[in-house]
């Protein structure tokens, strides 16, 4: 049996967005900048596109920007708002992706990095963040991830956006990992810029968007085109843009329903380990569907070293994908920098895993894993 | 009929380069770095195209870097060559794309930018080139493309490489109209940094690689992950790298063969026009494959203003896709920089085309091309 697991690293593609890929790349292969019709038409999917991307976040079409992922738009975001929009200090947490933190040591001899206070579950104090825009006036950036890639842990964006909006504070949300599992309406929570990739929720590896409000100010940082109203140069990725636009109606279409499949799974996964693991520590949030993600499921697992060593490896064998540490890292497994920020004092004797769902997954999945899980730790 | 003569702005893709997307789509999922089973198939399909293309270009997998295109490509280079290499002159020439003229502006306060001349037909002066190096002794990036993307002209690279050696002056070449259409060896060439994109040879568009020379100490612009070797965050689009490195390599298998059909193409084509068009300019190389590339072909029409402005539209009209201006650029036909350089009185006067070939174009098109220019040309 194979059983994908590891969904929060990246998603299989729903079986109609890769059929609309291969009409796009059969079909229209014009040059979306050329004039005539054959670019015309490639021109016209990329805006019916962002059309329809932005009405499921509640943003106007031309605050949708194309590019190829995540870390391309945090690093633009970053960039533009330290060297344009002169930003002097970025509010985040130590819990984001690297993207995120890796961006800012480049950076940081010209600005001022806070950090909020975490709680021991995973979910950010938002009262820290208050206190660290009121004590000081200055040109500022927050950036706090909408759910966290780890631990599945959600920040509650309309409050964050009040309490941006209410020291006049630029916000931005890397809402890659919440992007079509949760519904978010950039306009209600006050966001300035949020980041999205589409092998997050069944679209197409290497192609992503940017909502960036209007009148932000942002300025390019990939120049030579005049591509997404000046902001990002280069031949769009037709084919994936469309792919995308199509996972993400299909995503929001089936929100509902795919979050009661997933939820389902993630209790019975978790009701049975605790039965089979009895002092299994559970990091983020174990049931609270307004506080954690029901897609992610982090675990230490309290077994001997010797046996831990190999669990990730055993599990493979077995077929199972899931993860040992950020799965978005390259290589081997590390110690989590989000685990190091958790009330987790086992962390380091125990063995901890992410296992990640999709609306692909089953129960049966599920209790294969169960067994397998089971099976390890008995022999 | 329909006929694309756009070959230069953006190609069709090769049938079996759709057929690999497709399979990669829908078989290999996994995150290249993910350490399961799932995510080292995907890392696997990576390194063989990397392993497949720097075989092509006499380079070390090592040194291909994959990202998001030639444009993103070059910003990288210019950017970290003034930021980390510390260069503190450009030499370059007016011809270049935009994506290296726009680059200029952002970073001019800290550098010295230079231009070689260029001779009456476009080509590269590169006595000039010697010139500007000989006189001034400082840290130098030289970025010189290798085709023209507007006039098909084409530089020495051997001999450019080789007088950047001579001055210790680092060596960029933007070869996005040339990979996979002329032979080229980053080693015998001294190049330093190299740039293409897959849609250019008939690959999916958003994806292109880098060659960076081994230790050359450049940095990443986008951070955020281990890929790439640290020099490029973000997850790898595994399908479209996988359709590129196909793309490169039938392009370079049937490479005698494509361009001799496509060289049939142009003489026929450009004898034609000449007997249709009395005064016809031919802006760049009319026949001489050592400096001109087949596959484009850039003319001024001596006809009167009036009928000149509906040309492109009435071309367009007959099913005709090709190109008034750069192509690559969003939106109407604007004055052509490229032919700004070139000593051609005639170019405010009367309209210039760009007709671009590529193997999956017939006589017969160019045939029907002919006729429909002689048809509007009379009416």
């Amino acid at each position: 049996m194979q059983v994908y697991f590891d969904n929060a690293a990246t998603t299989p593609l729903y079986p109609e967005v890769i059929q609309k890929v291969t009409d796009v790349l059969e079909q229209y292969y014009g040059n979306p900048s050329s004039i005539h019709s054959i670019g015309r038409k490639s021109r016209t999917i990329i805006e019916l596109a962002r059309k329809e991307i932005s009405s499921y976040l509640g943003a106007k079409p031309q605050e949708i920007i194309f590019n190829s992922g995540g870390t391309e738009g945090i690093n633009f975001i970053f960039h533009s708002a330290i060297n344009d929009l002169k930003v002097k200090r970025i509010i985040t947490s130590k819990i984001e992706h690297h993207a995120v933190l890796e961006c800012l040591p480049l950076n940081q001899k010209k600005i001022d990095v806070q950090y909020v206070t975490i709680h021991s579950n995973g979910l950010i104090d938002l009262d820290s963040l208050e206190h660290l825009l009121a004590k000081k006036k200055t040109k500022t950036l927050v950036s706090l991830m909408h759910v966290n890639n780890e631990i599945g842990t959600i920040t509650d964006l309309k409050k964050c956006g009040e309490i941006c909006a209410k020291y006049q504070s630029l916000f931005h949300t890397d809402a890659v990992q919440s992007v079509g599992k949760l519904s978010i309406d950039v306009k209600e929570c006050l966001i300035t810029f949020l980041t999205a990739s589409a092998h997050k929720f069944h679209g197409p590896k290497g192609t992503g968007f940017l909502y960036i409000e209007r009148n932000s100010g942002i300025k390019a940082q990939i120049s030579g085109g005049g591509q997404e109203r000046g902001l990002r140069a280069g031949t769009e990725s037709v084919h994936n843009i469309l792919g995308m636009s199509l996972a993400l109606k299909l995503s929001y279409q089936q929100l509902d329903q795919n979050t009661n499949h997933i939820s389902q799974l993630k209790t019975r996964f978790l009701n049975r380990l605790k039965e089979i693991f009895n002092d299994l520590i559970i990091n983020g949030i174990e049931n609270n569907e307004q506080l954690g993600l029901p897609h992610i499921c982090h675990v230490t697992f309290p077994i001997p070293k010797k046996k831990a060593q190999l669990l990730g490896f055993k599990l493979d064998m077995k077929g199972i994908a899931c993860s040992q540490g950020s799965a978005c890292q390259s290589g081997t497994p590390i110690g989590s920098h989000v685990l190091d920020e958790l009330s987790n004092d086992s962390k380091d004797e125990f063995p901890s895993f992410r296992f990640s769902f999709s609306k692909f997954n089953t129960i049966q999945e599920v209790d294969y894993v169960l067994a397998s899980l089971e099976e390890i730790a008995n022999n």
